[in-house]
C-alpha cells in the first residue's frame, strides 16, 4: 500500500474502532452470570460465596446497622412506638403492641424472630416462610403441612437465614421464587412465575416475601390478599367477603372491633406506584450496578437505596443526588406527618367506641358502624404504617391512603358520639 | 487516486457524515426566533400573528372549548359547585358563592370576566392587572394608581385579552413579564426577573399571573404573599402575621370566621414539586415545541398537556403516552376524592360552630379555637382546589395539604363540640 492508502486505512480502522464502541456500550448489557456447581441443597451462602465473592462480600454487609439518611428507618432494632406512642392503643390485645421493632437486614431473619416477644410455644411454622431458604426443603417434604408445625422445630432445622438459594437456582444461577404462598397467589392472577422474564424475576424475588399476607384461619397456610387486586381498598374487600368468610386477626379489648394486622407490602405498593408502572424492578433500586477492579456485579446488600443513591438513582435520573435526596425527604416527611396524624385519631377512635359502649341505652346500631369504620381506618392506616418506604413507594396512593385512614376515624367517631347521643348533629 | 483509494475514502466520508449527524442530532437545540419590527404599543395578537402565523395559529386554539381527557377542569363555562355543592357553605357571604365557574382559555378573559357575576360597579381596576396587555398601559401611567380606579373604565379601554404583548417584547421577542405584582414579589426574594435565563422565562411569564395573590386592603394594589416561602404554611403564616396585620377577604355568615380565599397558586405548587424541582419549565409541558411543513414552533395554544400528551410528555418519558395518562388519572382521581372529603368536612365544620355559638353560655375561648381552625382548614384546601391540575402539579404536597385540611376541619369541629360542652371526651 502506498503512505496515503495507509494513512487512509489507519484513520479508517479508528474511526471504525471509536463509534463502534460508542454502540457497542449504548447497547450493553449486563454480563450473564456464569454458572458453578453449587449442589441443589447448599443453603450456606459462604459455599456460594466462594465462586461469588463480590456478591457474597455486598451481601455480607447486610450485616450494617445504620439508620435511613432521611431518618426513616433503616435496619435499626428500635421499637417503632419510640416515634409513635398511638401503636400501643391501635395493637392492644395483640402481639405487636409489646413488641415491634424497625426490620434489619436479611442476615438477621432467624435471630430477630427469635428474640421477638411476638413469639412463644404456641407459633406455627408458617412464621419460618420468609426467614430462611430451608423453606423449600419443608414444603417439599410436607407440602403445607410445615405451616402447622411448631415454629421451634423447623428455626432449629434452619441453619442460615435469608440467602442466596431463596433467590437463586444453585445450579443455573437463574432468579427463582421459592415461597409457595407467592406462586399460588400469582396463579390464581394468572400469572405462571417460571415464565417470567429475567425483569420481572428482579422484582418477583423480592416480592415472595415483601407483601401483606394472611395465615388461612383452618390450616395455617400463608396466603396473600390479592384476589380483588393489590390496592389497599381491593385487600380490604378481599377480607370482608372472600369464600371463607370475614377475616379477624385479634378483636380489640377497648372497641370490640374485629381487626386486620397488616404487614409489609412493599410490592403491592411499589407496583401501583410510578416506578412499578414504568416497569422498574426492585433490584434496579435496591441491588445496583456496581464495579470493582473492573468487574461488574449486582450489589447484594439489599438496603435503602439512599445508602447507594448514585448507583441507584442517577441511571435514570440525571438530576443529581441530592435532588433525589430532597425529593425523597420531603415525600416521606409529609407521609410520616399524616401516619402519625392517622394513627392518633385511630386511637382516639377506639377509646371513643368504648366510651361510647359504656353508655346505658347505648344505640348498638351506630356502635357496630363505629367498629366496622375503625376496623377499616386501621386497615388504611395500617397498610401504609407497615410498609417500608415511609411512601416512597408510591407516594401519592400512600399520602391518599393515609387521608382516608384518618377521614374513615373520624366517621368512627362521629358514629360513636350518635351511639352515645352526644354529637352536636 | 486507486480504486481502492476511492473506495477507502468514500467508505471514510460516509463513516464520518453518519456519526457526524447522529452528533448533531444529540447537541440540536431549538432554533432562535427572527425578531420582526412591531410597534412597542402593539398589543393586537392578529398584527403580531402575520409575522408568526404558526404561532398565531395555535394561540386562536385557545378559542378551543373541551373538558380534560380525565374529566377534571378543561376550557368550559360550567359551575364547579355543579361537582363540589360545598362550595355554596364554604363561600357563603362571598361573590365566589355565587358564581364560580370552570376557567376557560386566555382569550375569553375579557369576556368572562365581564359576565361574571362577581363583578359589579364597586370592582377597582386591580382585576384588570392579568385579562390584557394594557396592564403595561395602565401601570406606565398611574403606577398602582390604576388599581384604584373603576374596573369598567379599565375594561373599556383594554382592546384584547391576555396576548403575544404580556410574554413577548415586541421589538427583540424576547420574553419578558409585565406584571407589577410578580415583578416585586421576586425582588422581596431576591430574584431579579430581568436577569433571568431564557428557561427560567419560560416558567416566569406563566407565574405572573398563574400565582396566589391579594389586593392590599389600603390601596387595592396586588400583592403575592410570598415573603416567608410559596408553600401552604408559608403563605398562610404569612396572612397571619404580616406587617400591616392579619388579613381578611371576608367573615363566614355561619362560623363568623375571618376567611381567605386563594387564588389559582399554579407556580408555587408546580415549583415545588418534582418537575419544578428538575428545572422544566411551564412552556415545557404547556406549550410543546410542534412542527408543520419541517418548521419548528412552540405551541401557544396553553391548555392541559393532555391534549398534546406526545408532544408534552414524551421529549422526557418514554414510557409511552398511556402510561403518562393513567398516571395523571390516578393521581387526579386520589385528589379529587379528598379534596371533596376536605371540603364537605370545611362545610360542616362551619355549620358545627354556628350551632355551638347559639347555645347558652357557650366556651367563648373554644369557639374562637374553632374559628381559627376552620380558617386555617379552608385556606389549606382552598389553595389546592383553587389551583388548576387537580394534583397533578406536586402530587404528594397537593394530596397531603388536603389531607391536613380535612384534619383541621375535624379539629375545628371537636373545638366547637368542645364549646357547647357536647363532645365525647
Amino acid at each position: 500500500m502506498s503512505k496515503m492508502q495507509k494513512s487512509l486505512a489507519v484513520l479508517l480502522a479508528v474511526c471504525v474502532v471509536f463509534f463502534g464502541f460508542v454502540i457497542v456500550r449504548i447497547g450493553a448489557k449486563p454480563n450473564v452470570v456464569k454458572a458453578a456447581s453449587i449442589p441443589k441443597d447448599e443453603y450456606d451462602p459462604a459455599v456460594w460465596g466462594k465462586y461469588y465473592p463480590l456478591e457474597y462480600e455486598s451481601y455480607m454487609k447486610n450485616y450494617d446497622m445504620s439508620a435511613s439518611p432521611t431518618g426513616y428507618g433503616g435496619s435499626l432494632k428500635v421499637q417503632k412506638s419510640d416515634m409513635q406512642p398511638e401503636l400501643f392503643e391501635n395493637f392492644k390485645g395483640m402481639p405487636f403492641s409489646k413488641d415491634y421493632t424497625e426490620d434489619r437486614g436479611h442476615l438477621f431473619a432467624l435471630e430477630d424472630i427469635k428474640d421477638s416477644k411476638r413469639v412463644g410455644p404456641a407459633t406455627k411454622g408458617a412464621c419460618i416462610t420468609c426467614k430462611t431458604p430451608y423453606i423449600e426443603q419443608f414444603y417439599k417434604e410436607d407440602g403445607w403441612g410445615y405451616a402447622n408445625k411448631p415454629f421451634a422445630e423447623l428455626w432449629e432445622k434452619s441453619k442460615h437465614p435469608v440467602s442466596c438459594a431463596n433467590c437463586h437456582d444453585s445450579e443455573t444461577m437463574n432468579l427463582r421464587v421459592i415461597n409457595p404462598a407467592f406462586i399460588e397467589a400469582m396463579q390464581r392472577r394468572g400469572v405462571d412465575v417460571t415464565k417470567a422474564s429475567r425483569e420481572e424475576m428482579r422484582t418477583y424475588v423480592c416480592a415472595q416475601c415483601h407483601v401483606e399476607y394472611y395465615f388461612e384461619p383452618e390450616t395455617t397456610r400463608v396466603v396473600l390478599p390479592w384476589d380483588k387486586g393489590t390496592k389497599p381498598d381491593e385487600m380490604y374487600s378481599y377480607y370482608a367477603d372472600k369464600p371463607n368468610g370475614f377475616i379477624q386477626d385479634w378483636q380489640h379489648p377497648d372497641s370490640k372491633a374485629a381487626m386486620l394486622k397488616a404487614q409489609h407490602p412493599d410490592y403491592e405498593t411499589f407496583s401501583n406506584g410510578t416506578h412499578g408502572k414504568s416497569g422498574v424492578s426492585c433490584a434496579d433500586c435496591h441491588m445496583p450496578y456496581m464495579r470493582k477492579d473492573g468487574q461488574k456485579y449486582s450489589s447484594h446488600w439489599m438496603t435503602s437505596p439512599l445508602k447507594t443513591l448514585d448507583a441507584s438513582c442517577s441511571p435514570c435520573h440525571t438530576q443529581g443526588s441530592s435532588w433525589a435526596m430532597e425529593r425523597v425527604k420531603t415525600i416521606q416527611d409529609s407521609t410520616w406527618q399524616m401516619q402519625h396524624t392517622a394513627g392518633t385519631t385511630i386511637a382516639r377512635a377506639h377509646e371513643a367506641i368504648k366510651k361510647a359502649s359504656e353508655v346505658p341505652n347505648v344505640n348498638q346500631e351506630e356502635l357496630a358502624k363505629a367498629r366496622e369504620l375503625v376496623r377499616k381506618a386501621q386497615w388504611f392506616w395500617d397498610i401504609v404504617a407497615a410498609e417500608s418506604s415511609m411512601g416512597f413507594h408510591n407516594p401519592d396512593q400512600v399520602i391518599s391512603t393515609l387521608g382516608q385512614a384518618n377521614q374513615f376515624a373520624y366517621e368512627a367517631i362521629d358514629a360513636a358520639e350518635r351511639a352515645a347521643g352526644m354529637n352536636i348533629y
